[in-house]
């Protein structure tokens, strides 16, 4: 049966939506004769109110506050579904904010997540954040707080994060594996751990083969498209010799791939590409985007199933925090198929 | 200055981090003597609490429930930072919160956005909604609603659509004026007017360049990347004649480009393609899209004007509500280069 509607009355009645919603609501502005005539015909018909149900009885909420850089990156918005899927199953809603990689809009975002009264926060925090104050507070407010995949580890709350030291040495080692010699890394100037690991990640593997590092090959800047693009007009104009490049990310190497076709430099004959993040277009492009896979989905079901047992065990910040670190996947696709193709 | 931290206090105790935190709540578990240790050594320090502030005196909460699809969708991501940037800049603040196309969810996100004190609502609303009953409620509780994009005009909210008539009109007239004649339209099963709007685009551009139109050429589905494959494949197979394609959406168009390639059937040598929405990955792949450019972050911004305009008059639905219908833009890329290249 279709549900009766405001409309339904008011087209019963030949008056207006507005009217009816009024007289429904005991609107001064109505009269007492419209305000029956609706009434009876609102019983007629079976209409209903209130289905936006109230739900301030008890202390909780029920809503958890979901804090992350930016939902257009792909890694993001696939933790956070991940993140739902097992909260919606336990009856929580989720609530978001994007703190676009500033620290300031973070610290609004978090204040208005707690004076929404959510129940507790998830975070990947913002890369420019450089004290871990406001996440102290919301710890000492004994506030349940889950960290994923960046984590400030000095902190006592939980964390879900992979292995980034792993899948800077998967990479590389692929890409030696595939015949590349002289590889290029494209680092972070900025100071997140994550990024640290996978460059020392990159530098084992390279001693692993016994591959010389060569600084020259290790560039340092803000992740971007367009930052991949100079990176490889760097290299080519100062004439340093190359045949692979992984970078930090997969938006950088998407910079990287327009670049050297730019340029016509064959990829991946003579340069080979990897990434990182395994965004949803690296498939979709040409050469497809090798990179390696953090296992988002499940990187947010494990981060709201720690959520949830810390809600569960109700004191928060007595024990040592469980940390869950994933392992990368290697995806194997076009861009380094090796020079020998 | 640096700022002082919890840690710091403990760092400069040596006690630990929860310790500093629990004493300075006044946690009954903490002696009296390590109180008034922290105390005078956040003092000296100079440690200041309170860096959330609690911004529950008015009635007002100065945040905006923004209710979406999906993130994940550039339109929509792009949209979202247009009306961020407005409303930033007037002090509100955005909870974000992901319908995923159903409905069901997207009552749940009302419920929860109003539980969280939301001073009103902008949406896009989930594609498989059937009634507005919810809509009608947030009205006739006289909270401010603003729909962008997909609006439902029996309801007096304002809203700011595209006109997706033009937009089809355009994509269909430049496939023509490229050289292509036998044009298909993918289009949804979905009951959405904006669907409807951009088929009805696509057959008066056919009927103002005098090409009959064939029902053969017009195929029905819910839009995604594998509906744009199928459909390929089902023309091919039937041994259907066309020349181009024009889809209701990126998503499906790059299924299009893809099952093409797979088929070796160039683009756009042979088959023409446009999309629209202008989402992200578009001009990364190989042949570039074209599309219909939406543009989302105008419309992101007219939308909070609209919104705050609504704020500002304070009784909401008295009058007739103001609709904005902004121009769609023709981003012609490699895809619809015309036949004869």
């Amino acid at each position: 049966m279709k549900k009766v509607t405001i409309l339904d009355i008011a087209k019963e009645l030949n008056i207006t939506f507005s009217t009816v919603a009024r007289a429904l609501n005991d609107h001064p502005a109505i009269s007492k004769s419209t305000k029956e005539a609706v009434k009876k015909t609102a019983e007629k018909l079976g209409y209903s109110k209130n289905k936006i149900a109230s739900s301030l009885r008890s202390g909780k909420s029920n809503i958890i506050g979901v804090l992350v850089p930016s939902l257009d990156v792909s890694f993001f918005s696939s933790v956070v579904h991940g993140i739902e899927s097992i909260m919606n199953q336990h009856g929580y809603s989720i609530l978001l904010y994007q703190s676009q990689e500033s620290y300031k809009k973070e610290d609004k975002g978090i204040e208005t997540l707690l004076n929404s009264r959510v129940d507790g926060i998830i975070t990947s925090f913002a890369i420019d954040r450089e004290d871990s104050t406001i996440f102290e507070e919301i710890i000492s407010k004994n506030i349940p707080l889950t960290f994923f995949d960046r984590a400030l580890y000095q902190l006592n709350a939980p964390s879900v994060t992979i292995d980034d030291y792993k899948g800077g040495y998967m990479a590389t080692e692929h890409l030696i594996q595939s015949g590349y010699k002289k590889i290029v890394h494209i680092t972070e100037t900025r100071d997140l751990s994550i990024f640290k690991e996978r460059l020392k990640g990159y530098l084992d593997a390279l001693k692993a083969y016994n591959i010389p590092v060569n600084e020259d090959l290790i560039l340092k800047g803000n992740l971007s498209l367009n930052f991949g693009k100079d990176c490889v007009k760097e290299l080519t104009s100062r004439g340093i010799d190359f045949d692979a490049i992984f970078t930090l990310e997969d938006f950088t190497a998407m910079g990287v791939i327009q670049q050297l076709k730019s340029q016509q430099i064959r990829i991946p004959e003579e340069v080979g590409v990897i990434g990182f993040a395994n965004e949803a277009f690296g498939s979709l492009v040409t050469p497809s985007l090798s990179t390696i896979d953090q296992q988002t989905h499940l990187m947010g079901q494990e981060t709201a199933q720690l959520f949830l047992t810390m809600l569960k065990e109700g004191s928060f910040y007595k024990m040592a925090p469980q940390r869950i670190k994933l392992d990368p996947l290697l995806i194997v696709r076009e861009s380094s198929k090796g020079p020998q193709l």
